[in-house]
C-alpha cells in the first residue's frame, strides 16, 4: 500500500468514528464541539499513531482506533481555542466555531473535546500501565502546546525573534503532538523504551518540519491550491523562519503589509530566492526529516516503518 | 479534630503544594495559570477527596495529595474559563486572569491547568487500574461541567427555566466535580464499587446543595460578610431556584434590576419569606444533604465518615 492510500484509509476510518461519536449531537454545545471535527482533515496524527504502533508490533493498530481518535480530538480542541485567540473566521473551508456560535460556546466546545480525548485514551484496549503512560504523556503534551501557542502570540509584538526561539515555539506548538501521537502508538503497542523514544523523536522532528513546510506553502503556493489567503504571513509580519532569515540578511519585507497580488508575492519569492532564503529554509526542514528518519533505523524493517519514512518525506514534499 | 480544623489543615497543605509546583513561574503563561490558584480558596474538593479516601480505608489519604491537588486544578481551570465567559472582573479578592492579562492568555492558562490536573492524577501512588478509572471519571466530569456552564449561560436569555432544568444545570456545573472528587478518593483508596457509588452520590447531592446555598447567601448575607456584590442574582434576573419559585408563585421581582441598597434587598427577602420561598429553597438544600448523608451509612463508622457528614451539614449551614 502506498502512503496516500494508507492515509486515505485512516482518514476514512477516523471520519466514520467521528460521525458515530459526534454526528448525532442535538444540543448546541455538542454540535459546536462536533463542527470542526466533522469538517474533515487529513488525520495525520492518527496515521502517525497507528503506523508507529504497527511498526513496533505488527497488527497492534487494530485495537488503537480510539487512541488515534484521542489525538485527533486533542488537535481539534487546540484549533478551536487558537481560532478564538487569533480571531480566525474560517478553517477547513467552514466558519470557525466562535464565528458560527460565539466565543463562550467555542471555549466550552474546545474544553469538551479536551475531556473526550482523555476519555477515549483511557478506554483503549491496552495494558493499564501503558495507558497511564499515554495519559500522562498526552497531558504533558497539552501543556506544551499551550506554551507554544503563547510563545507564538508573544512573537506578534516583536521583530527580534531568533531562529532558536522560532524553533522552540514550533517544537512546542506543532512538534510535541506529532511526537506524542507516535509515542502513544508505540507505548500502547508494547514498544520497548528505545523504540518509544525513537518514534517520539521522529514525530517531533517531522512535526517541526511540517510547520516549516506550512510556512513555505503560505508564500510559495497559489491560493487556489491551498484554499488559503496567500502570503498572509508576510502581510501580518509573522515571525516565521523565512521572515527571521530575511531580517538577518537585511532583506526588508515591511513594504508588503497589505493584501498582496500574485505578482507581488512572486516578487517577494524572487527576492527571497536570490538571497538564498527559500533554499536554506527548505534545507532546515529537509535535514530535520532526515534526522527523524535515521532515528527509525532501530525499528525492525516492515511495511509500516517504510510508510512512516514516506510520511516524513511527504511532510516536506507537499505543496498544500 | 473538628471539621474546620480539618479543612484548614487540608487548605494549608494544598496551598503549600500549589506554591511548590506553581509559585516559581517566571513566564507569563505559567504566572497566569498560577494566579488564581495562589489567591487561596477553601479547597473543599481536595477535602472531600481525602476524607472519602480515609472513610473507605484509614490512612490512605496520606498518598493522595497529588490527586487532591488535581481536583483543585480542575476546579480552578473551570473558574478561569467561566470568568472569561461571564466577563467577571474579580474572584477570590483578586482581579480575574483575563482582566490582569488578556482573554487569549486566560484561555491558555485554563488549558494548562486542565492538562496538569490529568498529569497529577496519573502520577498518584495507587494501582494503575484505579488511576485509570479516576482519569476516566475526571474526563467525563469535565465534559459535564462544560455542559452545565453552557446550560447556565443559555438560561440568561430565558425567563421560563423550570426547577428541573435548574437542578440539572447545577448538578452538572457544581455537583459532578464534588461527586468525582469523593469518588476518586474512594477509588484510589481501593474502595468497593458500592462504597465508591455511595460517596459519589453523597458528593453529588451535597454539591447541588452547596450551589443552592450559594444562591441563598447571595441574597441573605450582607456584602461586607461575603465580599460579594449583594443580590446580584436578582439584579441580573439569574434563574436561581429562588427566582424560579418566585415566578411560579407570581411574585414579580422585575422592578429590582438595578444595584440594590441593603434596605431594598431586605424588602425582597421579606417578600420572599412571606411567600414561603426562602424556607422552601432552604428545605430543598437541606433534604439533599440529608439524602447524601444517608448514602454514607454503608461506610464503616469512623472519624472521617463523621467529618464527611459534618461537611455536608456545613455546606447548607454556612453564611458566606
Amino acid at each position: 500500500m502506498d502512503l496516500h492510500e494508507y492515509m486515505n484509509n485512516v482518514a476514512r476510518d477516523i471520519d466514520l468514528m467521528i460521525r458515530r461519536h459526534f454526528g448525532d449531537a442535538t444540543d448546541e454545545l455538542n454540535k459546536a464541539s462536533a463542527h470542526l471535527l466533522l469538517a474533515g482533515g487529513k488525520r495525520l496524527r492518527p496515521s502517525i499513531l497507528l503506523l508507529s504502533a504497527d511498526a513496533v508490533k505488527k497488527g497492534s493498530s487494530y485495537d488503537l482506533m480510539h487512541a488515534a481518535l484521542a489525538v485527533e480530538l486533542t488537535h481539534t480542541f487546540t484549533l478551536i481555542h487558537d481560532d478564538i485567540m487569533d480571531r480566525d473566521v474560517e478553517r477547513r473551508g467552514v466558519p470557525t466555531v466562535h464565528t458560527l456560535w460565539n466565543e463562550p460556546t467555542a471555549i466550552l466546545a474546545g474544553d469538551v473535546l479536551y475531556a473526550r480525548a482523555f476519555e477515549f485514551l483511557s478506554h483503549a484496549p491496552a495494558p493499564d500501565s501503558a495507558k497511564l503512560r499515554a495519559v500522562s504523556l498526552l497531558a504533558r503534551t497539552c501543556a506544551q502546546i499551550c506554551e507554544g501557542q503563547h510563545m507564538d502570540m508573544s512573537f506578534e509584538k516583536r521583530t527580534d525573534v531568533t531562529e532558536g526561539e522560532y524553533l522552540e515555539m514550533v517544537q512546542k506548538k506543532t512538534g510535541t503532538l506529532f511526537a506524542a501521537s507516535a509515542a502513544i502508538g508505540a507505548i500502547l503497542a508494547g514498544g520497548k523504551p528505545t523504540q518509544v523514544d525513537a518514534v517520539h523523536q521522529f514525530g517531533l522532528l517531522c512535526g517541526i518540519a511540517f510547520q516549516i513546510q506550512d510556512d513555505l506553502i503560505d508564500i510559495m503556493s497559489r491560493s487556489e491550491r491551498t484554499g488559503k489567503d496567500r502570503a498572509s504571513d508576510i502581510r501580518k509580519e509573522k515571525q516565521t523562519l523565512i521572515a527571521i532569515k530575511a531580517r538577518e540578511k537585511g532583506l526588508d519585507l515591511s513594504s508588503y503589509r497589505h493584501v498582496l497580488s500574485d505578482r507581488e508575492v512572486d516578487e517577494v519569492v524572487r527576492k527571497l530566492r536570490s538571497a538564498g532564503i527559500i533554499e536554506e529554509v527548505q534545507q532546515v526542514a529537509q535535514d530535520m526529516v532526515e534526522r527523524g528518519i535515521k532515528t527509525l533505523q532501530i525499528l525492525p524493517e516492515s511495511d509500516e516503518r517504510a510508510l512512516l519514512l514516506s510520511m516524513g518525506e511527504f511532510f516536506v514534499a507537499r505543496r498544500h
